[in-house]
């Protein structure tokens, strides 16, 4: 039930750690994700001591060579990971030590594994959201496109999932856009408060070895070292903000979902998604699932799950480091992850959604959806709006009782209602004249939704430039 | 970038799965744990089948042995699992049929992966409910033993984290026990619900093969067959109640780790906790971290998502099954594990607390501890509550001044405040006098504490012999 | 800034409590609503008190009259709070010193404020729980007459909202009330858990008084005295659960909601919902809008959140009594209004769903909901599964291209895809011969839907006879 | 039962809304809150469509001022408001008509409550961002002060709330500053997403009228007008995006909570909360409780909660808006209320924090703190830093058995365990020695602590001067 350990820290120690202790507590099951930027972090900090003189050249250079072995070890596959070194720092330093002997040690001069580990999810999780910047970018132009090729695609426009007033698919496919911009921002924003460096605030209150942070911050493309030693080495906020970037973009992205599985069903019968984004059943032959959009939607909860994790995890953790901080990893991993699939599958499916053209109309078309455009051609010729929406309310009414739509009753019909109806409403009633007619920004107005995707691909161009949007 | 797929629903599809979306999508990376509950599942539907004349004999035969054969390769590691075969059903079907040819088809007459999968869930489930079970016991024993090892080892209790009034150690481990017998009660109470046969309710509404789900639910030992198809597929309350019981116990978990945590520190210097179940720093060679209760309390956070996260996968969903499902898994297995391994510490680690008692005892006697003692005494002289309270408050208030306790100071001092004082004073001030006359159920004197260690023992008797409470 | 106060704990300061803290930390804004509760309380404690001998016989009649009075006051509006007492118990217990003199100082003996807020939250909710399980019992039978009226009204049933096999209305609903029989239960597991006397527990450690906690719970109707006093005063477990049955409860009607909403829609068209639970557009006259089904869906967020609120109050936090707890109770108060709202709009509405049948009817009719039949028609023919299932998914093929569902394909049509497919395949391809031969318990054949409401019907008349389920 | 109700959108229903429905979807029991916001978007909006020559100049005044007097009616107490008129909009609109007759209708020309009630919220919480702004400044300021007071008053630094490394107070204080700071960065972030005008979307597609949104825009100060209708209406990203930062924020102050209790209890006794930000006990004379960092404590829960609950709520909403947004109100609401309090709570008591120097000083002198300052002499004297270690390990193990600290031993004990060891060791084994070598940005030597104050008090400038950080 117990066994010999080795380890870094076992001078004051009378046993040894219990075996399943040893287990429960190790991090190198999930940590070892880490191990590029650890050597990254470790060859910069080399790097650092041998200008400061704390190394020689040879040691750094020893160094260096060393862990960039084990990286082509790792990248090989030739390296088993120990439960007995516990996590990705010891395991890597341990077989550093195997491989250059003594100066191997040397390394950790002027370190703790606090700040370590603090400077490799840092590294780990910036790179990773520039690779979430680029799948934003990818989802954005493909909207945006889609949006501008259906500018003029009629479909209803809805509120509590009622009919409510025609508007056009592009109109409706940059409202998407839009959300994923703010959440591109977001994401843009969270960046600059990861890329700090926590390297050198050591256990909690930094070395008394001459380093230099800033050496150590710019070879590692950060652009500062943090202020403060304690807060560098106990934070998390910013993997909780991370967090909180995903959850909104996955609640952005469950709407998507929502109104794609509606779309897919048969009542709705708006949209084709192509069948290499969906599965079947293997009871019902006939079944074609959009399971696509039904995972990311079930995906929600899982990072909203995350960001829960994180905020207790680090609600009422005095200062500085306390073990629970090893509990920030998986939630923050599993996020990413998700994130990139939900990302990735979404970038590929978007463009190629077919909207159904007239099965969209036909819907537009049904549902009093110009009510609306009446009551506002009544207001014009002078009746004040609240009594020409009763007007209008009267009328659909009688429509709902007699099964006839807006556009298709007489004009003798329509004055039954108000004598200010005339020939010229049936030019307002029309889901053409009705959309054209929203004509400012951000109305639904064929014309103003391509002027609208237009500014949208302008304003994409810096983020695939540059990385930032 | 897609695949050629031989999926048991291919017929009615255009084109393949696309490769990514196919990963994507796929659950065997996760589900393969369910294996062994979903070879039970199978032999039960095989054997009910058979005695409803579905299949015969023979081919029940076929399919039994088969599938015990593939659970043997399974644990012995002879199997690759195959994300074109999505998931642990279509796995575990597919090897059979290579197995014993055309019969294996027939296993999945009457069913559908909806009903199988929340069947397996279920068996799941209800096995490792009794595993945790019983581990709740033997921690709630544990307490017990030491409850009552040190029913009279006075320490100071505390509200708002100051001194309020001496208590036993043995009292304040049996107020940990109480919450976890509350925490294995709701265990107990969820066990009930999760026994339910989904199996039989096919895809969504049941199945027109002459099946008789009473035999089935008496093979699997559950309690009885669900009574409504769409329910039984589509409903995972289930699983969010277990994971509230897992997240209130974590809860619980979490005040005893952070107790733990205080009292190990240099200021309060309670208890000494056993050195395996500690680590130390790589930096500081003079630090023993208590990492398995500052880790247990981390893992709260990690528990409490999982409850978000079923709770938001659920919300809104339409009947019946959707994919969004396929998401409760990974929450709810993570949460199995978690509690295991959490209770599994702290049964180990809670016995070996050693207490220490003199430290206890001196932390006690100061911080005016018995003050709550002198207002009594001064009540059963006559004196009403609140002047009592006011009289004690202004002796307080002096013996801070002066830098003594309420025992150091002097008759005449005492006096000072209430000429309701005398000699006999000094019996109700020490620390010995004050926890005995807390003297009634729930109260701290040491022969109630041992009064109510008996009571627990004995109610703990039938949980351990039988699995429940 | 600061004020004078007359608090009952003043004694030890040096300085009155800032004006703003005494307002931040006062809780008489909202614990207000406990004053029955914990009027009822008093005059129990005050009443064991008299018993056990420690007030007098016409203490306790004083005391109780005056209490009994103050209630009056409250409910006729006569009582203005007063911040600076702080909370509900203080103000109440000013009030009848000012009405009975000393004596009324001398209800306080023997208990704690840590104990008595315990006391009355767990007497509130008790009664709320009641109430809600008579609304729960309403909502039930509700479902279930409207489940039986509607056995045999067809509809389809969809898995990932396509079309899957035809069902029952009847069913459906069922299913509906098989989700609100279990949040039933386990409103009534937790009853159990909240209906234990805090009270005795004083301010954690118990009291010197000779109480006799029995009697107070006997008054009082609780099972039984807490048996420990520091889990008395600090738990709220007992809140979470309760709050936990709530997000389990919203999270099912979340699900209603969405099916409610969805079927209002023009698209699906499958109910009307009376006027009386609509709302309509200030804007676009035609719209009626499903608002309680939407609203009731949005309030699960509300209920999560108080979920997720009091689990990360209690998380981390040392035995016995912090101020933290004080924010226990908003969360609480919440929930239950908020579950008794829901549940009231609920229970009125079902009843008055009316489904349009022949809208649901040809619903069913499309997307091929009797391809599993025709499946299983093939297997009775002697076709394995897998393979029936490949012929009829080639037949849905076939089907969607030439717009035609399978009933409606002539013989010829069929065979080209199996030569077992004969002249009586029609009669499996209807949508009453579908639903039928769903024949066994928990199948939406028509008369297992009659025997599962009469058994739901039985299971209900204890749940209103006793408050149980 | 019902009502007859006179509501704006009553002329296509048959029967009234039902009392009890029209109670429970009402909003004006919380949204009277948002009045003067809305009525400076009304005024905004009337002022536009005059100049666009929707309105005559008359009109437009005879609204302006109508809407003027009901603002001073509404602050003068005199307003009942009316829940059958269901929200904040329709009860100032009415009155409206009441005051100045018909114009009063021409009001909501060309808007819709979706739009209106997007751009009161949005009016709102940017006034409420701005004064939470100031309070973060207020705090921060606070901070540095008390920091740059104590840059050299020693205390013991803990990682795992074992004694780690001396380091000062102001150094501590700095690390709370550090993190309030990302706090109120996250705060100006959000207000950009905050500040863009929705108006002008009407009811979900823009309309009609040819209004100008830059004119109403640059009227009520928002940056800009939101780039699309269906999405100005429907999204709530920037109320979660506010309670996220609140989230953060409030987890940052539970953590300066918890070390304040810590450090208030008589086991560290480090500090002395003043008297007036602490309440006593009702039954413990003694006792003086730190309520105000306890509540703060308590407080996350309440934001966290708040939280979840919009997440859930946005959590597959199809566009565009549904009735659920109507839940988005209350937890905003509350969480601009509880960072309000907990900031001023703060802001008033961190500067009056008084460190107790002595009892800090001896407690860092205690637990081995200098033992990493033994390692790195070692190190220095030629020792690799994973022998080093192991030395003072072993001699650290020595001292507890002997009861000493590294500093008590003589030079003879400390050499048993090495010989690099000599009489300059016991500079480094001081604590201002120790804290004096952290000599490098972020580092704890005193003068390090005075200069990091400088650069915050540097930064907050601008912050204070506009508003923005």
């Amino acid at each position: 039930m117990t066994q010999q350990t080795n380890q870094s820290w076992g001078g004051r120690f009378s046993e040894p750690t219990d075996a399943f202790v040893a287990a429960f507590t190790a991090s190198i099951g999930f940590d070892q994700r880490l191990y590029h930027h650890d050597i990254r972090g470790s060859i910069a900090h080399a790097t650092m001591l041998a200008r400061v003189g704390v190394l020689t050249d040879d040691e750094r250079d020893a160094i260096v060579e060393g862990l960039n072995d084990i990286e082509r070890d790792i990248e090989a596959g030739n390296i088993e990971w120990s439960v007995e070194l516990e996590d990705i720092h010891m395991n890597i330093e341990a077989r550093l030590t195997d491989k250059i002997g003594i100066t191997g040690k040397k390394l950790h001069t002027g370190r703790s594994r606090n700040d370590q580990i603090a400077t490799d999810i840092r590294l780990y999780l910036r790179d990773e959201i520039d690779a979430i910047g680029s799948e934003l970018g990818r989802l954005r132009e493909g909207m945006i496109e889609l949006a501008d090729r259906h500018a003029d695609t009629i479909m209803p426009g809805f509120t509590h999932l009622q009919t409510a007033q025609p508007v056009t698919f592009g109109h409706h496919v940059l409202a998407w856009q839009e959300m994923i911009t703010r959440d591109h921002e977001r994401l843009m924003d969270c960046r600059r408060r990861v890329n700090i460096l926590p390297l050198g605030a050591a256990a909690l209150a930094g070395t008394t070895y001459p380093i230099d942070r800033h050496v150590t911050a710019e070879l590692l493309g950060f652009d500062r070292p943090a202020e403060n030693s304690l807060d560098a080495v106990s934070d998390r906020d910013f993997a909780i903000e991370f967090t909180s970037f995903a959850s909104i973009l996955l609640m952005h992205m469950s709407r998507i979902s929502e109104e794609l599985v509606l779309w897919s069903s048969a009542q709705f019968d708006f949209i084709d998604l192509p069948d290499r984004f969906c599965t079947g059943s293997s009871i019902m032959p006939q079944k074609k699932n959009p399971d696509v959009p039904e995972l990311v939607r079930g995906k929600t909860g899982r990072v909203y799950g995350h960001l829960m994790s994180l905020l207790t995890l680090m609600k009422s953790q005095p200062l500085a480091y306390n073990k629970d901080n090893q509990e920030d990893k998986e939630p923050l991993f599993d996020s990413v992850d998700t994130v990139k699939g939900c990302l990735r599958a979404f970038a590929d499916m978007i463009p190629a959604i077919e909207p159904k053209k007239t099965s969209m109309y036909e819907a537009a078309r049904k549902g009093f959806s110009t009510a609306t455009d009446l009551a506002d051609y009544l207001v014009r010729a002078g009746v004040a709006f609240r009594d020409a929406h009763e007007i209008v309310g009267t009328s659909v009414a009688y429509g709902i009782k007699q099964g006839k739509d807006l556009s298709d009753m007489t004009l003798e019909e329509l004055r039954q209602f108000s004598s200010d109806i005339h020939e010229d409403v049936f030019d307002v009633l029309t889901l053409e004249g009705s959309v054209a007619a929203r004509n400012h920004i951000g109305g639904t107005a064929p014309h103003q939704v391509r002027a609208s995707a237009q500014r949208a691909r302008d304003a994409l161009k810096p983020a695939h430039a540059g990385g930032a949007q």
